[in-house]
């Protein structure tokens, strides 16, 4: 079973503080997937895991420096030092994830996207190197990344962007988006489940209350499972043992079935 | 016009030494790789280039830890753990090497193998996020790294792999490779030139002679070059103002030319 776990970069950092490591979360969610991984083995099941997160408080303030925006439209600028300065940035926070989940012995690796992918009018990134990592049971840790577009410039490819293609590219089973709330939340209250039944209504009722949408970019979330046809939960990542039982299938949050 | 710069492992660090770094070394060569590309921006000539370094004294020791020799088969063993060892240690002299060159306006950015390349019985190694940084007037920086194979095990992708199959890739005009030597050495004199008139006399030489092919790959640096049908010159990083020359093709060394 191939499970991709997005962890949110509001979870593992503080956005509003630049280079600020959520310690407590980052060990606790180490740990936590450390006990999952020896759930299996204890079982002889099998899990094939990829994580990936986004920029966090390493990556946003940095590119910020960089972006243009004139007329809705964004470009980045003086990128000779620009594009080494944000590499470095999620270098040096994906530098710290791996280092913390392999003193808990995760076999985890690093990708780092900027050295190979295109973010054009469709994502040129191979995949290749990570399906042989995953065959040896390491796990790839695949972080937001500042690359290059098809247009002479250059594009944030966000942890967002990168777990819908790695899902649909490898057949990912199961999507877990460890996010700062409950899950997708209508009147403060996260929705159990989301299949075909009541998906148009879910749909309608996040286009209409953008508030929800901005935060967390829920309905991308949903869309990605549905279009994948797979299974996910979108669950709370700040609360203690959340994250061992969403790898378990036993987390509380909101359930999306499209398999 | 394009350019690939190897940068030896040998002329960045001490090998003897792990984790050292030749400061002096680092920094004079930055000095005169940003001279250089001012000399062509001041004569309105266009330059494109990529830098590859090796391992040196940071991926050496570490890669060791991990290798098993038994009957002249190399295995990797405890990668779960020394796949990220290799990377970090790698990242940290990469890091370090393009900290450098930024701190004299170089526009370097970091190219990290190990998150995507193959290298079993072909070298699965995509250029497309490299082509367009040059296009941008980027410059790669390239380094050696483990990488998956496709045998289920691993494999140290070294800048002397690289260079070659970037030069074929990407239709290279001049391999310039920054040695600890003066050249290719036949009685300790450089030989002045190597091309299709004295090409298999000097092969034979260095087949004999197997303690110059050993010190440096002599042998596969040569046949990559005549491989590209290109020119390049193999010549002493470690002197001052060679590198620098040999942007500009006027370096002391062994030219070769198979253009």
């Amino acid at each position: 079973m191939l499970i991709i776990l997005k962890l949110g970069g509001s979870i593992l950092s503080n956005k509003n503080i630049p280079y600020s490591v959520n310690w407590d979360n980052l060990d606790r969610i180490s740990r936590e997937i450390k006990n999952a991984l020896d759930y299996y083995k204890r079982h002889n099941k099998d899990i094939k895991l990829i994580l990936v997160h986004g920029g966090g408080s390493f990556g946003h303030p940095v590119a910020k420096k960089y972006l243009k925006i004139e007329n809705d439209k964004k470009t980045f600028v003086n990128m000779e030092k620009g594009f080494w300065e944000i590499q470095r940035a999620m270098r040096r926070f994906n530098n710290i994830i791996i280092d913390t989940l392999q003193s808990y012995d995760i076999p985890a690796v690093s990708i780092q996207p900027s050295s190979f992918v295109i973010f054009g009018e469709k994502l040129i990134f191979d995949t290749s190197a990570i399906r042989e990592m995953i065959k040896r049971d390491l796990i790839p840790v695949v972080h937001g990344d500042i690359v290059v577009d098809d247009n002479n410039n250059y594009k944030i490819l966000s942890g967002d962007d990168i777990v819908p293609y790695l899902s649909k590219e490898l057949k990912t089973d199961v999507i877990l988006y460890a996010t700062d709330v409950d899950g997708v939340l209508i009147n403060n209250k996260p929705i159990k489940r989301i299949d075909k039944n009541n998906i148009s209504q879910i749909l309608e009722y996040l286009k209409e209350s953008n508030k929800i949408d901005v935060t967390g970019g829920m309905r991308y979330k949903i869309e990605t499972i549905m279009k994948n046809k797979c299974r996910g939960i979108i669950f709370n990542g700040n609360k203690i043992n959340n994250i061992y039982k969403s790898l378990l299938g036993l987390v509380e949050g909101t359930k999306i079935d499209f398999s």
